[in-house]
């Protein structure tokens, strides 16, 4: 059984019925559920002030179980960059742990990235427990999808994520580290040392709350940057619950991507991957080399097996009898 | 008689009259008003597309009148960063040319200060021509304070601006060259080429529609890059029209603020500048060097004489009867 905890890195939770069901949904999927002693803690808007969070983060490394679920995101991983200890994070994915979450936690994936040489399988771009995990049946419950990657990520099972893509990409076969999460938050990292300088990668964006002449500023930001154009690939995830404006006179968020393109002549920019703020999102390893591979408009990002998975089993004694996995999700 | 070229370069203007009120109102104090053929041009949610605005912008530089004002921001700069000719905006400038206006604007002016060795009085942070002198007097007509500002900065004859601050600055006394405009547009070129490298300046902010946690994140990520500990002062004007979130819990911008000045010791973060997305907003010459002073709470920017002045009123043969001003906005 996956030990797993789950803690609160950034926004407050303001009520504790969905940490409490996210927990039990868990423990159902046979994680064996701990939750930090500070994960309902209150400070403004944080869950906890800096010192709390900050103590929280490092007490889940220094315990690293198999699984480190954030419970939410919100904001507040920003405050805390200059303060973390990245070595004891590195030790805990030594040690196994998984790292997972999406949204203010990409601050904290791209953050050990850009501090540590980890390359591998420990940062998990997927669900956060509340949001995914601790939604009311009348809320829309649990995404199938979304529980399915998860559950086989965590076991080392998940090996590749498949996706339809817009036409265009027939025949593109790259490789390189992935990397990425939410756009905003990545943009709040340039300029400063926690930017992850990864060259000839994949990456990966997703947004919420965001027009698409804003998701545009920031990817021109990227561009006139370089940070475009030295990666292999750009596969764009959800851009979601952003609202019209009166002045978009038919501007959409599909006329921002072909204004990137227009500026990054040759860099394939995709679109389609299943990830985000909506229910459904597959489980990407931040950090990991893979291959993206596109047949027709069938878009492939391959990992392949997670080394660690045949340690873990070994641990326990028996055969794997698991089968490996792509995941599509249409 | 001032010759002043109205212009759009970045989001279109969805309607004629406010920019018929602005160039009636302009043409009454004095400018010799001139509508560029493109202003009302539309492109999506653009003035035109890039090629159409990137033309205007430079047809202005050529034509080089006392002064450039942009009708309205938007978005839009961004998409021209990588193309303007800088030379030709600084040839203006040297031929007396002053550009003004904000918000999107502050791309085209840091753009210059990163491209140029320009550091003087051709670039005024002030008012856009539909925004601040396009309203009608049910939408509030023109503040006052801005249109004198405005008229006096474009005379050459503003030399400072004072503003009530918080207590805590008594004494303070910085010099350095004044930078900065809207700080989401400042932040969307932080790491790329058009990003000015100014130390030892003084910084001015604000911003529209942005929740303090977003202007928090923002200012955490000039600090984590270097920007904010390399200037003398950070001056904070308005940051309008944020709404509230339920997961505020009492955050608010003071919050936001007070987390910036624990992360950046020694460095004088003031508040009050009458600059930003509201009426009543100062001229500020973006470029200049001066001094920022307190006396209580009594915030001085003084910048003296624009050189050119002397120029101008040599030039049409009259003796300067002009009062060289201090503007005072409380």
């Amino acid at each position: 059984m996956s030990s797993l905890t789950l803690f609160t890195p950034a926004g407050v939770l303001a009520k504790s019925q969905p940490l409490k069901r996210a927990a039990k949904r868990l423990s159902q999927l046979g994680f064996e559920v701990e939750i930090d002693a500070d994960a309902l803690a209150k400070h403004q808007r944080f869950a906890g002030d800096d010192a709390t969070r900050l103590a929280a983060l490092h007490r889940v490394a220094d315990a690293a179980p198999s699984v480190a679920l954030a419970t939410r995101g919100g904001y507040g991983m920003t405050r805390l960059l200059d303060q973390i200890d990245w070595t004891r994070l590195l030790r805990s994915i030594e040690q196994g742990t998984r790292w997972v979450g999406h949204s203010d936690l990409t601050a904290l994936q791209l953050g050990l990235l850009a501090h540590t040489k980890h390359r591998g399988f420990g940062l998990w771009a997927g669900p956060l427990a509340c949001d995914d995990f601790g939604r009311t049946d009348e809320e829309g419950g649990v995404d199938e999808v979304t529980q399915d990657c998860f559950v086989e990520a965590m076991q080392g099972l998940l090996e590749a994520v498949g996706f339809r893509t817009e036409a265009g990409f027939d025949g593109l076969h790259e490789r390189g580290t992935l990397w990425g999460g939410n756009l905003c938050v990545l943009s709040s990292m340039l300029g400063t040392p926690h930017f992850p300088k990864i060259k000839g990668g994949i990456l990966f964006l997703e947004d919420v709350n965001e027009h698409p002449y804003r998701v545009e500023r920031m990817l021109l930001q990227l561009a006139q940057a370089g940070v475009l154009q030295a990666q292999k690939a750009v596969v764009l995830g959800e851009f979601s619950a952003w609202k019209k404006s009166p002045l978009d006179r038919g501007y959409k968020l599909k006329d921002a991507i072909e204004a990137v393109r227009a500026r990054c002549p040759g860099l394939p920019i995709l679109t389609g991957l299943p990830f985000g703020h909506v229910p459904t999102k597959v489980c990407l390893p931040v950090g990991a080399k893979m291959d993206l591979v596109v047949q027709g408009r069938e878009a492939l990002m391959i990992w392949g097996p997670d080394p660690a998975h045949h340690h873990h089993h070994e641990d326990c004694g028996e055969d794997c009898g698991h089968d490996h996995h792509d995941h599509h999700a249409h």
